[in-house]
């Protein structure tokens, strides 16, 4: 197998934006989309890097994605906004969101901006990061494409339903979660069946809903810790799609595999100023102040360390940060190909 | 072993009120407080049902807990409020938190209210129903005693960290979660110890942070799903406690066990006014299709049918409205105990 090439990341934001600007997009819409891509490359979550530009100028070339989208934004209460991104990149769209959430926050202390028409928005952590940058707690949930069969049931209905929450520390790393609400994602499933390694019987379950370990007969993946995972996939699927009347789990496109119909794609996003509480720069000690204590804490069997969540993440991004990104071979194809079609050679 | 006693459950309410009021509570606190209890026992959640009643009774007699809080509220912003709950039941200053969050969310659209200096509140889904009855979505969490080891530590540090969230249907059963961040709650272990039952490998560690089927050598719960229960219950400290600076994790004490210290525990209460985004009707009726959906998925091996998440409780809380409350024999001598004591008999 060929090895990855490692590109910086100043180059792979340059080339997104102009690919994004290729398809019709503004130049300001464009530069976001590939910043949010190319930080999920730096953070190490490369299923939500730069390759998806790919499918994205697919999409959007053939009209299921807008590359010029009207977004309207529609304030109904004091704390309380709907955006309408009008098929434009979730990404965008979700940027903005978060901006209005924001907007609303730092006046009633709290802002939720429900998402509606819009499209895959790469990693939550993202927008939450934007938030906690401001002093604001952010929280980012999503619906997504089905993969998750239901707590005693053996068809799919929820999706992998990622959530996000990001809390401001002061000398401590941020806390950033961002996770999915099933067991693993597919994408692990899928890598082990095509390696042909055995995956632990808790991940996934076959046709007739029964758990498997031989991952090529896996149909689904299972909500994380059963019956309380199942809740959350399904609190995620209430709070993005159904407070705008969103599709929600059985009904949400595919997006590699349909290339019929568009996504209509529901998020939640919500700001906390942390300012209508506290003293924000007092609130960053006091989360520094309880990370400490909790870095202090004797590590287990096969730990060398206790990390807050997301401090993986944030270590790999200063890391590939002087690296630059491993883009695997493949992908260095794929987007060379994309990169020729649209004039913007890709810089590998 | 004693058969348990069916006990109707106005008689234990009219008990548990009369009780709490023999402890210098006004009458309409002490009202809430019993009926706060008595709705677990009517649920199926028997720990947090009446025979706390003996508990809080304890740390009210010694000035631990304050039968005559003065409950002050600060509203903040537009939709942020702060209660300090001046050490009352958990149960009164929560609902009232409550009755604030609702208000605020009324005008606001959304509105959350952090507590702080208040008690163990019982069961979290009692405060998110009551919104959930107002066409709220209801989102309550709490801190709590420490009995979780982190991700990759072999002390404990986060409490099992309770979080519950309710969404009104039609026809259909309501959506309520309620659930704590461990993968099991210590009970369960404790219980399995007692009857000398192995648990499985991924529920608890003994004191080197080794993983135990022997229940007796459990030292702590595990996070469910270990990173991510991890991050749950981190996010879920920092929301209940961290805004007021209220204590966390570690620094919680254990309300059986610490008759020197109050608590001062910090809750998260939120409600979202569904009539902010659409008419609650039409969103009930969406929610109905939603879980006509889910619970036409045919069932996986060992499960009659696909429940909605809390409808197991609501079955049960249908049943024993009919049959009454079953308290454990132990349980009965105990509250026969403390109503001899407070001169207000117990109904059994």
């Amino acid at each position: 197998m060929a090895q990855p090439a490692l590109i910086p990341a100043d180059k792979l934001r340059t080339w997104g934006s102009a690919i994004f600007q290729a398809t019709g997009m503004a130049t300001n819409e464009a530069d976001v989309c590939a910043d949010v891509l190319v930080d999920s490359n730096l953070r190490g979550i490369d299923t939500h890097g730069i390759y998806l530009a790919n499918l994205y100028a697919r999409r959007l070339k053939i009209g299921l994605m807008n590359p010029k989208p009207n977004l309207t934004f529609e304030k109904r209460r004091a704390a309380i906004g709907v955006l309408d991104g009008d098929f434009g990149l979730g990404q965008w769209i979700t940027y903005e969101a978060t901006r209005h959430a924001m907007e609303l926050a730092k006046d009633a202390g709290i802002g939720v901006v429900a998402v509606k028409n819009s499209n895959h928005f790469g990693a939550a952590a993202y927008y939450t990061q934007m938030m906690a940058r401001h002093d604001m707690i952010g929280l980012v949930m999503s619906d997504g494409e089905c993969d998750v069969v239901p707590f005693g049931g053996r068809e799919k209905f929820c999706g992998t339903d990622p959530i996000s929450l990001c809390v401001p520390a002061d000398k401590q790393p941020w806390f950033c979660m961002d996770m999915a609400t099933s067991e693993v994602a597919f994408g692990k499933v899928r890598a082990a069946a095509e390696a042909g390694k055995t995956i632990p019987p808790n991940w996934a379950v076959d046709r007739n809903g029964n758990p498997v370990t031989d991952a090529k007969q896996a149909y689904a993946v299972v909500p994380m810790s059963g019956a309380k995972g199942y809740a959350l996939g399904i609190m995620i699927e209430i709070l993005s799609s159904q407070l705008t009347g969103m599709p929600f789990g059985p009904h949400i496109i595919r997006k590699f595999d349909d290339w019929d119909n568009k996504s209509f794609l529901g998020h939640y996003v919500q700001a906390i100023d942390i300012s209508a509480f506290c003293d924000p720069a007092d609130f960053r000690k006091r989360i520094d102040r309880m990370f400490t204590e909790l870095k202090a804490i004797p590590t287990a069997p096969g730990f060398n360390e206790i990390m807050v969540p997301g401090e993986p993440e944030e270590r790999r991004k200063a890391e590939r940060s002087k690296t630059g990104c491993p883009i695997r071979a493949e992908d260095v194809a794929l987007l060379t190909r994309l990169g020729a079609d649209l004039a913007v050679p890709f810089p590998a």
